[in-house]
């Protein structure tokens, strides 16, 4: 977070959403596995943002993210017709592995609503690990630097733990 | 296959699930488009109770059925924690087009919560337009014979109608 | 269409949304039941367009807007990442009734992907029968006219027959 | 309460649910927030187990419990159709929190899909922090020392660790 060259600030990626009527549930507030849905929502936008597209990765370099571990920590509700803001950065990455963290937040008021991560290896079209093309490979290990300088320091490894 | 012994009231499959909390909605009863899927449980566990299997279907036989046309009219709000009965039938089935109807009841009193309809054409993986194997097109027209005698009958055209 | 005064043209609303991972399935298109949810997307933003808050509308004013018909035609199928156009239309408006149009369309070549219906009555949140309020009432009708100038005629009420 | 006559062995709830098409995503397998949902029937037929009704707890007792962290880690792909249990344990309770386990597995050859964990606050209905009522503690309490006799063991803390 300190003096980074061209590269000022964190990469965090933004997008927004407007809660759903079919998201909430009866305790009037959204169900808690619809983060999980916003969560992808927020990684297609980050690689977007860097310049690739999701779609383009699986259908013209057979280059799948597979879940392969996902968390989120709720701080309070989301409810009914609020804008979230959803803050995408990467924790980590590796040939066959990308880790991405995220916030997600009221828009009206900033306050935070959850906290998440997510592990992904990447597969190919028959679930068979790969690694990232090289063009993707760069790109992830650049915006990873940015958002968290020491981000392989083994210090932050833990981000699972309790 | 017009003489069926055993077979002589109409065939209808029923099968059964629990309202799950994701499908309620801030209004306390379940959200509305969870009917269409409710459905797809009741078109399948008809096909299995004919002997097919629609997973089977698709991966073995290239045999998609696309959903072209759906409609539900909405009776009574389900809640959450109901055990819903699917009651599932065939209104008319040609080389290429499929048509269901669909009750669904509240099995603890025999509330009718709503009643749709689907129509399906036959695709390949391509989703190009195809036709049903002759073993499925068999059984499918001798279950329609069975659920409605007169199902080709043009004044069960117009179901869809108001 | 004809002279609408301050009216030029049809009140149709346009909300945008691009399709999520989640709601694919295993065919490689959006599952059916998406273009419901989306109805309601368009639905609420029709009546942010006119001014209104379904938000605002439930917890203010004590009228919330039941789903009891609602149909969908496929016309094409949506696919993952595609940006959707939702528009959508008053086709009826009554003191405890409300009828909607939609139209889904692919943002990037505009093809139409689907058509649909849903209707809705007026309730409180005991689910017992009740009526718009005024401020709402005047508005809907205000809008379905601008949408369709004879909608109140007989021949445009038989939307749902075949 | 450790020597328990016929609870001899821990109290795992089994349930048994089949994946619906909707469920699953282009990938071709089932998109990996279902799972959440799927841990959340395994909760409540957990509790219906236990002789208690969630819907009850909720309507009757006024006893919400809310997520607060939400867990899983994918060890192999679900598939349309296949059949899944869902097997599920408390780790830990005290008055206003409960955290439950959970591990996914195909019915048909035994499989594990992946294991889990949420953990929840008991609120009440105006989502302020409130208690299990006496008769839900004792029936918890009970459960989870039958599931893991040293659950209270720090030792066993650790489980979000990696």
């Amino acid at each position: 977070m300190s003096a980074q060259g061209d590269h000022n600030h964190p990469l965090v990626s933004e997008s927004r959403l407007r809660v759903r009527y079919a998201e909430t549930d009866q305790m009037g507030i959204v169900y808690h596995a619809n983060h999980f849905i916003w969560f992808e929502v927020g990684r297609v936008e980050f690689l977007r943002q860097l310049g690739f597209s999701y779609r383009d990765m699986e259908r013209d370099d057979n280059c799948l993210i597979a879940v392969v571990d996902a968390r989120c920590r709720y701080r309070a509700p989301a409810v009914y017709d609020d804008e979230i803001v959803i803050r995408t950065h990467i924790k980590n990455v590796r040939e066959s592995m990308v880790h991405f963290g995220y916030e997600l937040r009221r828009a009206g008021d900033g306050t935070l609503l959850a906290e998440g991560e997510t592990t992904h290896i990447v597969v190919n079209s028959e679930n068979k690990i790969s690694a990232f093309p090289k063009k993707y490979m760069g790109a992830l290990r650049a915006a990873m630097r940015r958002a968290a300088p020491n981000a392989e320091n083994p210090s932050t490894g833990n981000e699972m733990g309790d």
